[in-house]
């Protein structure tokens, strides 16, 4: 089969056999996969994974190992996105970890991730993950929607973590692909949420789902020039700057979520954390079915953020096109 | 009256007359006043402040103004300590700004704090503060025990902050002053609290409160060897390196308590904070009511951190003294 592997600074075209399969994993084959800002930093050595990079997907399973010929039935050329985080039990290892016997399993402490860390991932024409970590879609959501159940869901997480009936507005810092769905995800649950970023071009697509935008210069003037405050913030830009804003920006007592993951430390004060009471969460992946519900529901379409699409085997075009500036969600194709 | 103003680095005293009172405002006669770390920064500078500094204090009402005699009889004579942040409407502010409109005085837009911001503090013959921020002391807590109070409702506003009960044990990170207090607020509520510092004979006080305690090195190198990790873990080193062992000792999903607050940009990775999705609780000033209650009740007696105590007139050496390696509290006793 065809498949490319993070090599330094890109993607390498490999030929490689068919994946075998483990009892309890499925092999998928790739319908669509998305390019995410991790896939660019995973190309600029982020955990020092050289193997195949890719975690966003739809595909259809082609085979099942290890299961009653009922359940194989059940799965064989299903659409399904999959949960990244492959947790202690789909290696057989005994005993479980702290984290998966306390149901926490997206914190394994073995864990292995769907092209990250470990195991190859989406950016190839077939990818095996366990069954327990697919999600069967439904007819009424096309592959084109499915393909950000992923990023999706990593939103929806905020809505698990915050709670969010005590808030009646949020505002969003970042305009890129994960602060829109984010952005999306919150104005499901609030009646206002504003967008705070640099780019025109992408604030109006956040304007056409009913986000209120505001635009600002994305460096450290910002910290003298944005006056506003709010209960409820997330960081989403992706940039260390952001968070020197983000602490600024959030009220007293305030919740601040953090969502960039970047490389490098930042050079942060800390202590308007401590003067302001601020309560900090971390926020990362996050529950596929509430995200496949949004997207059922209609309430959340991720569709207008699709600058372009890919055949698979220019994936390598691909992720140089995704790094240029002012695109937005690019996607790689291997339906038939 | 005699008092004491912040200089660069030092103390100076100077003459001034004894204030004059605002309607609703108490004279106090300070008896005894604390040292905290915070006044030391304010000699290097902190809040650029010049006045008078201490704020934590327990004094004697000796005049009150623009009240009713019934009012003012049960003040006069009264043994109090004080609340530092002073709101809008100790001022006469009308309308009340967003934050004491909803009853969070202590984060007013235009607090003033107690020898901290723009109000003269405890290092002084008198000082003034606005009845409602006054508690009155039972007999029953002596003055050595008193003047921890305001330190001490630092500590129990954690128990404000975290859902204590879903916790069976927590860590603190620091053998201070204030990390004292806080391992054994943590203890008189859960059944294990361990402290992580670098002083062994600081440990030594907190073993003796039932503090399980562990030494470590206090600079960076403790991230290679310090393996434990906990749900809840509280850094009040007072430092800035302290964050990046927090971060990794506080287990994924966990709460880490942020009660350091120390000058300049510490070079801190947030990406743990994402990652392990940790929830960061900054805390900075608590209740009154609670931290009198816990001296009352004997559960905490913060009386071994007292290291030494200095006449007033003797507050310049007091402060040198205080900034001694292995010093721990320092006060300053104006009683007749």
């Amino acid at each position: 089969m065809i498949a490319f592997r993070a090599s330094t600074g890109k993607l390498v075209e490999c030929r490689k056999s068919i994946p075998k399969l483990r009892a309890g994993w499925a092999l998928v084959r790739l319908r669509l996969a998305g390019i995410c800002n991790t896939d660019i930093e995973i190309l600029r050595g982020y955990h020092n994974f050289k193997g195949t990079p890719g975690h966003e997907f739809v595909g259809e399973v082609t085979e099942v190992a290890g299961v009653s010929a009922a359940e194989k039935k059940r799965w064989l050329g299903k659409r399904v996105v999959g949960e990244i985080n492959i947790a202690c039990r789909a290696f057989g290892f005994r005993p479980l970890c702290h984290f998966c016997k306390t149901g926490l399993t997206r914190h394994c402490e073995r864990r292995k991730v769907l092209g990250i860390l470990a195991h190859d991932g989406a950016f190839a024409e077939y990818l095996t993950l366990p069954l327990e970590n697919l999600h069967v879609i439904p007819d009424s959501i096309s592959d084109e929607q499915a393909v950000f159940v992923e990023p999706l869901a990593a939103a929806c997480e905020i809505l698990e973590q915050v709670p969010i009936k005590r808030f009646r507005e949020a505002a969003v810092l970042g305009d890129g692909k994960l602060a829109q769905l984010i952005a999306r995800v919150l104005r499901s649950a609030l009646p206002s949420v504003v967008m705070y970023g640099k780019h025109a071009e992408k604030l109006g697509i956040a304007r056409r789902a009913k986000i209120e935008t505001k635009q600002v210069r994305g460096d450290a003037s910002d910290i003298k020039r944005v006056k506003q405050s709010y209960a409820l913030l997330v960081e989403a830009t992706g940039s260390p700057s952001g968070l020197a804003l983000a602490q600024q920006m959030t009220e007293p007592r305030g919740t601040l979520v953090l969502k960039s993951t970047f490389h490098g430390a930042a050079p942060v004060e800390t202590w308007p954390i401590v003067v302001k009471e601020l309560t900090v969460v971390g926020s990362r992946c996050g529950p596929f079915d509430k995200a496949i519900a949004l997207l059922r529901s209609g309430r959340v379409d991720p569709r207008p953020l699709i600058t372009n699409t890919f055949p698979l085997k220019e994936a390598p075009q691909a992720i140089a096109f995704a790094q240029k500036s002012g695109v937005m969600k690019v996607l790689l194709n291997n339906k038939v």
